[in-house]
């Protein structure tokens, strides 16, 4: 997401130049929710129960279904109100057991390469794919006479650009080759993709996502390698070496089948209809545990809730927990709940989300007008008490998008983000990466931000 | 350092409010400062060089002599100009070869705790001392009739405050127990002390740092130990169980000797004795490797200047890099400095400085009067390129502190700190805890000050 630089300063003299106005009973339960959240460091100790109890979740998995019953689980114990799950229809991909990749030039045994298969990628034939390698770093360079890809494994190695200090905004000049790369390889008559991983990291670790596939063209195989195999097969390549790459996936698409949101809420005492919601996707991708993707985002919403009913604090709207299911592959659960909600006859106030990794936050990206925005502004002292005092235009999260484009003013929790693609979608997202105040900090910046919604609107 | 919220947040509105006026020249820098940096991440590829070639550098060890030497030749590689050396007298503790410590309680076998000596400190006998724990939170708890710490080993278990948003603030209100806890501990008639480490990490890992002796009060030895024994022997002593504890350090101190701090610049075009400092500290505690602590500090000073040098720019003013010598114990490095810089007739302009570990910046502490820090408002948004376009006023850093005493202003590098004492002093400040691109930005965020300050002024 770009944001311009005048108009993100412009927007923060006018919230602190309106930061005076803050009232002293919302301070006093901000610095309230911090000291009991650093004390206590209840986020972190969900996150490694998480990590061990389901660590690999990703829509229709048992990891799911027992992340689902975890979350739910969490939730009663610490007594929400209404806790419940809400059905959500979800794909089903499996990785399957096998996935493998060997590389042969020169007269050079087979090497093996770290290889991970790209989430909804179909499978290779059980001997694999062999095929030599075309290095390409855009879409464009597969249309050009000779590119020659026809008949041969598509290599897309565009780096995820270092010289912008946002790593999201490297990611998403970047992850079209993930999610479009099997769709134009096929389309220049390639027999599978391979892709470099979505990291700035230079590690020998692969990182899954996300991949598509569209009608009336191919389906044909994609998967990640590593940011050292991206290097060392694209100087074979220059040196003339003329790799030659072997790939076998095992991975395949079931039928849909059945999942759940899991919701829970401390009601309002004045306006229960009116809700603020805290959000976090349940779902994670097979690799790690999903430590900062999503599970950050979940238990940080359950502590959240928990901080302000442990302190006493009674909410005049409805302040409700939700586990989203399905962001990494499908949204189904993001997109299911508006309706759920409007069946209800509820009225949507706001919707929070963390679920840009568990790092200390530095405040929220604010997908909302511009009257909401400048009447934010009166909290940013009250969020910097967690260090989270920066409101900053933009989008704010997957999951809750889909409520955010009815006009319900949205909030990303906006961590530090130099670190989280060295660990997004792969192994290495694990809890040791995670701080625990960090994380803590996290769930206190939505403590507030909701609590403030909820007792003073916008 | 306390900082008033509302201080801070009008002193930034102010800032805010100026920052329209930034120059076009100063914004193409400071992007190219950025992109390069981001690019090269040269910072951390010294930090693996000191760790590896310079692990422990005590002012007086041959690490320290190692460091001097290879800082250095990184500045002489660089091409800096008037790379030099400056004699420092420096003091001369070492740890010695054995340091342990044993409890024993209700029969139970000795049991071995982590323990290092902090630094200072003198030797118990070769066979240890023995003795009963009296746990204190505080020194007024020694003064109580019937504290009973006559002949006994005195326990400093106050915590630093877990509920505290800046980690730097609770380590203030703890480290008292550390400096201070031998000469208040004697005065009670203890035979040695041990400290909780100052860490906000439960862990097993000891952490050292300094300590002192005072004239006419009996010197005796004094130790860390864990956050978790810590834990252990306070459970213990609330159970009555009476630990004893046998604690054998052999460290002593040397006479003095000589080092040095370490110089090199780019020489202003204009005003080529008018100086700007970048500085870190080149010793470190011989724990660990020193990487937060401070070898960030130093690499993001020689990265700040090369990239500078790198990319062509030559300033109006001399911008210096500053390796000091002896900031854990003594100061010497810092103290020498003003005398030498006066002595070739300079005008101090500015004193930058890094030494709160190589975490993703978030701006500066600035110490200097408020007509300095309303002038520099408009560099805000040059530093927010780098992610570190906060300023606070607040205290800056230890080694620049004497010059800044003298009225010349003081920046002081304000990473995120939530982190840093997990590592701080202990065998875990590895570089494995350092991120290339968060050190990288510290040194970006330097060089963009640096670069202003030379070319604007104040």
């Amino acid at each position: 997401m770009r944001i311009s630089l005048v108009a993100g300063l412009l927007a923060s003299v006018h919230m602190l130049a309106c930061a005076q106005e803050s009232d002293s009973a919302g301070e006093a339960a901000a610095r309230r929710l911090l000291a009991t959240g650093l004390t206590r460091l209840g986020a972190y100790r969900m996150l490694e129960e998480l990590a061990a109890r389901a660590p690999h979740r990703l829509s229709g998995s048992t990891g799911a279904d027992s992340a689902v019953a975890l979350a739910r689980s969490w939730m009663a114990a610490r007594e929400f109100s209404n806790v419940h799950l809400e059905r959500v229809t979800v794909p089903h991909w499996v990785r399957g057991s096998v996935e493998q990749a060997f590389v042969r030039y020169r007269g050079k045994h087979r090497q093996p390469m770290a290889v991970c298969a790209l989430g909804g990628s179909i499978a290779t034939p059980p001997a694999g794919i062999t095929g030599e390698i075309v290095e390409v770093h855009s879409f464009a360079e597969l249309q050009r006479p000779g590119s020659a890809a026809a008949g041969k494994i598509v290599f897309y190695n565009r780096p995820m650009d270092p010289r912008l200090l946002n790593t999201f905004e490297a990611y998403e000049g970047a992850v079209d080759q993930r999610s479009r790369g099997a769709i134009e390889g096929a389309k220049a008559g390639a027999v599978a993709v391979l892709v470099r991983s979505m990291t700035l990291a230079l590690d020998g670790v692969p990182h899954t996502g996300g991949m598509g596939y569209t009608e009336g063209v191919k389906k044909i195989p994609a998967a990640a390698i590593s940011t050292r195999d991206a290097d060392m097969l694209s100087a074979l390549i220059a040196r003339g070496a003329r790799p030659r790459v072997t790939l076998i996936l095992s991975s395949k698409t079931l039928p849909d089948t059945v999942s759940a949101n899991v919701l829970g809420e401390i009601t309002g005492d004045e306006a229960p209809q009116d809700i603020v919601v805290i959000g976090g996707h349940i779902d994670a991708w097979d690799k790690g545990t999903g430590a900062h993707d999503d599970g950050a985002g979940c238990v940080q919403a359950v502590e959240a809730l928990d901080l302000i009913r442990t302190l006493g604090l009674r909410p005049r709207k409805t302040i409700r927990a939700v586990m989203f299911m399905n962001e990494e592959n499908g949204l189904r659960g993001g997109r299911a709940y508006p309706a759920d909600s409007l069946r209800r006859g509820e009225r949507p106030v706001a919707m929070l989300e963390s679920d840009a990794g568990g790092f200390a936050p530095r405040g929220f990206y604010v997908d909302a007008d511009s009257g909401v925005r400048s009447r934010i502004a009166r909290w940013v002292p009250l969020l910097a008490i967690a260090g989270a005092g920066r409101f900053v235009a933009g989008r704010s999260a997957v999951d809750i998008s889909p409520m955010v484009a009815k006009g319900v003013p949205g909030f990303g929790l906006n961590p530090e983000n130099q670190r989280y693609f060295d660990y997004h979608h792969s192994d290495k997202d694990t809890p040791d990466k995670v701080n625990p105040r960090e994380l803590e900090l996290g769930a206190v910046a939505e403590a507030i931000l909701a609590w403030l919604i909820s007792e003073e609107g916008f």
